[in-house]
């Protein structure tokens, strides 16, 4: 250990002599020049005053209470784990405290807190609950959790780092500092240059540690990558892990909590050398994440829950805190924008928030503007991407989602043209997300159970077409994250919307085609969502579509004649295992309805197939002896033939008031739904409304004529 | 019809002659003498105004709309059902509209729909969907519906009997009120002299009509019944139907229904005839009847579920709102009334109406004081009650319901001593109220569907002791309704609530005891529950003790093995066919635990039984051939023997928050509970706490020292 200690040392005192910049310090969101300012605007601007006090409150519960700072032991969500997460949200709270109370027993917390992590830290080996040496850390089981250890800590460093004595500071650095920016760069090397959000947390903790350390070498490694041949780091990150609009691959959960390092070592570029103009890199990139990950949630503040997501995950998250307050203050000061941040109900105390703050006193805001647009995927744009199209206003906004996107690596579910849909503030045809009770110790210690693999990833769990009831790619992540759908056609008019995309590789003889349109009919409040799924083979299939709900099944076009006992699971595998048969029809005519109310709130969808139809009701469960899942239902339309449509018209309409005890509206309009034709060129159906029978035409292979609705 | 026509008017002549009272109009909710003043609060008072928007919306649709009176068909939730329903609701807010505003146009509305009423009121038959003649209305399928329209009805007449000309005065009294009148009075007389909540109806509708009509013949049968011998009528309903402590023995869903025309006939006895007192009859039964009303909800808003209720009803419900104005302006005005009529987010725009917006608008309001309380059932309190344990503020209210009232009648669930659990705004454990579409047509009318008998009612869907799988009484009606359980002792000191009750006719040779405590123990945040259920015979039994469950299993003291495919029904019979038998256990020394998350709350439920112990984790949906069931899932404990204890600790702990993502307190604290000894006379347990044991005394037979904590 003596030996390791005196590497370290002379290697961050080698970096020391780099140091060229002035150092101001604080000198990230919170800066020198501005404090009194911030200071003001506490007393001033209630969404800053109630963010400080918040903060203030964690402050003092943290000085009340004796500073824990135990040897690593548990794993995710264990005590350790929790005490070294409240650690440093603790210190980043009374640094900031410090700051904006001037009461010099907040910086005293915080350099008590890092003492004594400096006087331990070099003791601690790779976390013993770690699951391999690659992703071990030290403070905590995985490393990325070390990462974001530091980016918090070295922020409540830069906030204290006047009111500490020198030795302290250099306890604190050449122990605990120096060590732990040894530990990333050199330990975890591999993970520093590897173009993935923990490479990203890695350096952006590394870069933000050399702008306040003054140590310019890591600053440069973080930036350009440990080679600085600009192959890896920061800019690789930014170039490679966004599409040109804004999404990171691995769906809006992750983008969320990928966003963090990204801003905040941005923030610290811009502060410490605006002359890179970080901002504007790659066409403003980073404000495009930033308007991507509120453009990927719904106007209940949830996410899109596509791949491994975690469901109850909002934009109130503090990682979009820093990123709408940054947004706004560094970037383009938007004002729809602060209407997210007053649903967030904080701001960050530091110059940003108090922009934000002050703004939003000045009763600037305006309600969030969704759009109906094609968020293409791909460091090219070119690996196709989400469809969202959107009606109505934020207060009763319909949306619906294409997945049409790439696999997204590891956390990616098998889930081709899977479809979402929201309305009335609240899931229609939900999403499982992921099969996790997140930092729940007793369920396989919070981690990923395995009915993840079994269920959540396989294709039938998702609203998307199944061919022979296999997963899409056999559920292998080689070949999805390889290819990727491809949009065929986009189209955001009035009353009007469409998107439509095409998967050929999901299956070795079956192409996919998902044409989702929201179309305005006189006589409906609510648009009509008309969906037409095709699968094109030269061979036999089976097709299930699975449409996975919320609320009540409360109507049905044929009898419902469920298995009163001896329930059966729908299949063996690939998802099937884990799917309760309830119930089983053919349908008269290749058509029928089913109708639910959610939310008080009545949906039906009318349904029309190209070749003989059943409908199957289903429940999950099966297969699944530790009871992890958690209970879904569906209604999913099966079919068998080489070419197959499946043509589903879901209208939303009249509504029960539960206080009044009146129901209205619960009589669905549309009827007599039907397919004309259907093959590679063209869709045509038809359906009765109010006396009346529309059209609706696609027109595969013209562009410029691509959807007809009359 | 002629003829029929020439008697009513005979009647009603004869009837018009005894008229003695001075009339003036408006003279029921809102008063002559007030419209200024109540005008003058629509401008000033934030409540009255919205609520008066409100109204004026209405009544500007309703006027901008056809009127539409059907010549009535459908049932429940059916066009002319609901078109019905419409028309006294806009005359009542057309009507309004006219006394506020001034405008004629909304009194010429309110004469042109009575007008075309009248048109057509005589031609109309029993309704054609009526299930039996009893019940038969004539604009509706129950003559329930009939007397509420009329309710609604002459209270519109009355706002706007000024303005209108004295022939069509006479046309509408004559050829509608009058017809209708003698229809309620004379074809319903059976209802007219029941003691039942349709009765009430019936005669508060005759009652409040004679006041308004100047028939003082109908205002003294309606007070005095049919005879007048007062072995009927209104104050009849008031002694028999209420408890002592104004509860309404068929449960708070219908409590609140009930209350309606009990208010209203009230006001307008009080505003013609003051000198009858009726508001201080029965010891101010009237006002303990609202107060009941509110003390058996949740901070949730929503009213205890028990019996056959509609789950998502709560004390905004007009009738309430009623209430609370009424209780508050012409009672009492006890200020945490005004909390409600806050939550309420409306006032009846009336004289009451105004007083509490005033007041709300100055400031008055304090939180409603919910109570730890037993409320009485029955008409000489000695039905058993209601128990109900509450902790903590009402913004994070802990509430516990022992139900040890009477059957209640028809809507009556064969629970004895079943218990709800409350917390954090939402149900824990919850009772499955009514198996109901209430008013979606699709579902068997909006009536209560089969599984209402077959599973709602029966014991094994409550959280309540079930003996060798066989319902409270059988099932039977009768002997329920015969006999009640008994209080055993109630106590309300700060850190230890307690219920216990006996149940002992449920079945033939068992005898059930409940006791349940709210115990508030160092280290603590919230009470713990102790729950002992006690099953006494001199004969072997199987004992199940179900608790349903809201949230997710997330932890066990045992391993979960779950049926994995083939789910069979737990029974045949009893609701017991209804259930999915999940998983099964046997477990060690006859205790363990089941942990739970529910809104991002951990419940642990420690138990421990006298005899050998099984677990079952269960779900409904088995037998359900329409699938009419809602899903739900609880944990069952199983045991054998002649007298039985089940010892339950629920212990809340903990919180997720899913912004943040960061779990604390998931672990629980209690451990190592036992039963120390448990019969007729004493069930003394024990157990850890925070390196403590804890001891927990029943004493059944000993009044002064009946629990004992340490």
């Amino acid at each position: 250990m003596n030996y390791l200690k005196k590497v370290v040392l002379v290697i961050f005192c080698a970096f020391f002599s780099l140091a060229v910049m002035a150092q101001t310090h604080p000198s990230l969101m919170l800066t020198k020049a501005n404090v009194v300012a911030v200071r003001k605007g506490v007393a001033t601007y209630p969404l800053l005053r109630q963010s400080y006090q918040t903060v203030k409150n964690v402050a003092d519960k943290a000085l009340a209470a004796p500073i824990i700072v135990p040897v690593p032991k548990d794993g995710g969500g264990g005590y350790t784990h929790e005490a070294h997460k409240k650690n440093y949200s603790n210190m980043l709270s009374a640094a900031t405290a410090y700051q904006i109370s001037g009461e010099k027993k907040y910086a005293d917390y915080v350099k008590n807190v890092l003492l004594n992590y400096a006087s331990q830290y070099q003791k601690w080996p790779l976390h013993p609950k770690s699951k391999n040496k690659a992703d071990a850390g030290r403070i905590f089981w995985q490393c990325l959790n070390d990462f974001v250890w530091q980016i918090y800590t070295i922020q409540a460093y830069d906030l204290v780092y006047d009111a500490l004595p020198a030795s302290d500071r250099k306890t604190i650095e050449t122990q605990l500092f120096a060590p732990i920016l040894k530990f990333f760069t050199e330990d975890k090397r591999e993970v520093f240059d590897k173009i993935h959000n923990h490479g990203t947390w890695n350096l952006a903790a590394v870069g933000i540690s050399g702008y306040v350390l003054n140590k310019k070498e890591y600053v440069e490694t973080a930036i350009k990558g440990s080679k600085k041949d600009g192959k890896t780091g920061y800019l690789a990150q930014i170039d490679q892990l966004f599409s040109p609009d804004g999404y990171y691959m691995e769906g809006p959960y992750y983008q969320r909590y990928a966003l963090l390092p990204f801003v905040l070592f941005a923030k610290a570029i811009n502060n410490y050398e605006p002359s890179r103009k970080i901002f504007e890199y790659r066409d403003k990139l980073l404000a495009k994440a930033i308007q991507t990950s509120l453009q990927t949630s719904y106007t209940d503040k949830t996410f899109f829950p596509i791949n491994d997501a975690i469901k109850d995950k909002t934009y109130e998250s503090i990682e979009l805190v820093y990123g709408v307050d940054l947004a706004y203050a560094d970037i383009k000061p938007e004002v729809d924008l602060l209407d997210i941040a007053r649903q967030q109900g904080r701001v960050i105390v530091s110059d940003a928030g108090l922009k934000v703050a002050k703004d939003l006193a000045a009763g600037k805001a305006v309600p969030f503007k969704y759009q109906t647009l094609f968020i293409k995927d791909g460091a090219k744009g070119e690996d196709g991407g989400l469809g969202i199209l959107r009606n109505g206003p934020n207060t009763d906004q319909q949306a619906v989602l294409l997945k049409a996107g790439s696999q997204g690596m590891g956390h990616g579910h098998f889930d081709r043209l899977n479809l979402l849909f929201y309305d009335n503030t609240t899931e229609i045809f939900p999403d499982y997300g992921s099969a996790r009770f997140h930092n729940i110790d007793t369920k396989n210690g919070g981690g990923y159970l395995p009915e993840n693999n079994t269920w959540a990833k396989q294709t039938v769990a998702h609203n998307a077409l199944v061919v022979d009831q296999t997963s899409h790619f056999n559920g292998e992540l080689a070949p999805a994250d390889a290819t990727s759908p491809s949009l065929l056609y986009f189209s955001n008019q009035p009353n009007l919307k469409v998107v439509s995309a095409k998967e050929a590789e999901a299956y070795a003889d079956v192409t996919m085609v998902r044409t989702v349109a929201t179309v305005k009919v006189d006589g409906l409040e609510k648009p009509l969502i008309i969906d037409v799924v095709q699968g094109l083979s030269a061979n036999q299939h089976q097709y299930d579509l699975p449409f996975w709900y919320q609320g009540q099944l409360v109507n049905t076009s044929f009898p419902v004649s469920a298995t009163t006992d001896g329930l059966k699971a729908l299949g063996t595998e690939n998802g099937y295992q884990h799917i309760w048969l309830n119930a089983s029809n053919k349908l008269q005519n290749n058509t029928g309805l089913v109708g639910l109310i959610t939310k008080n709130r009545f949906y039906t969808t009318h349904f029309a197939s190209s070749n003989p139809l059943e409908i199957k009701l289903v429940t999950i469960g099966a297969n699944d002896p530790e009871m992890n899942l958690v209970h879904s239902k569906a209604f999913m339309l099966r079919s068998s033939g080489s070419n197959q449509t499946f043509v589903s018209i879901v209208e939303t309409h009249g509504e029960k008031d539960p206080v009044d005890e009146t129901v209205t509206g619960a009589q669905a309009s549309v009827s007599d739904v039907r397919i004309l034709n259907s093959d590679e060129k063209q869709t045509a159906i038809s359906f009765m409304l109010n006396g009346k029978t529309h059209n609706y035409q696609i027109n595969y292979t013209d562009k410029q004529n691509y959807v007809y609705f009359r």
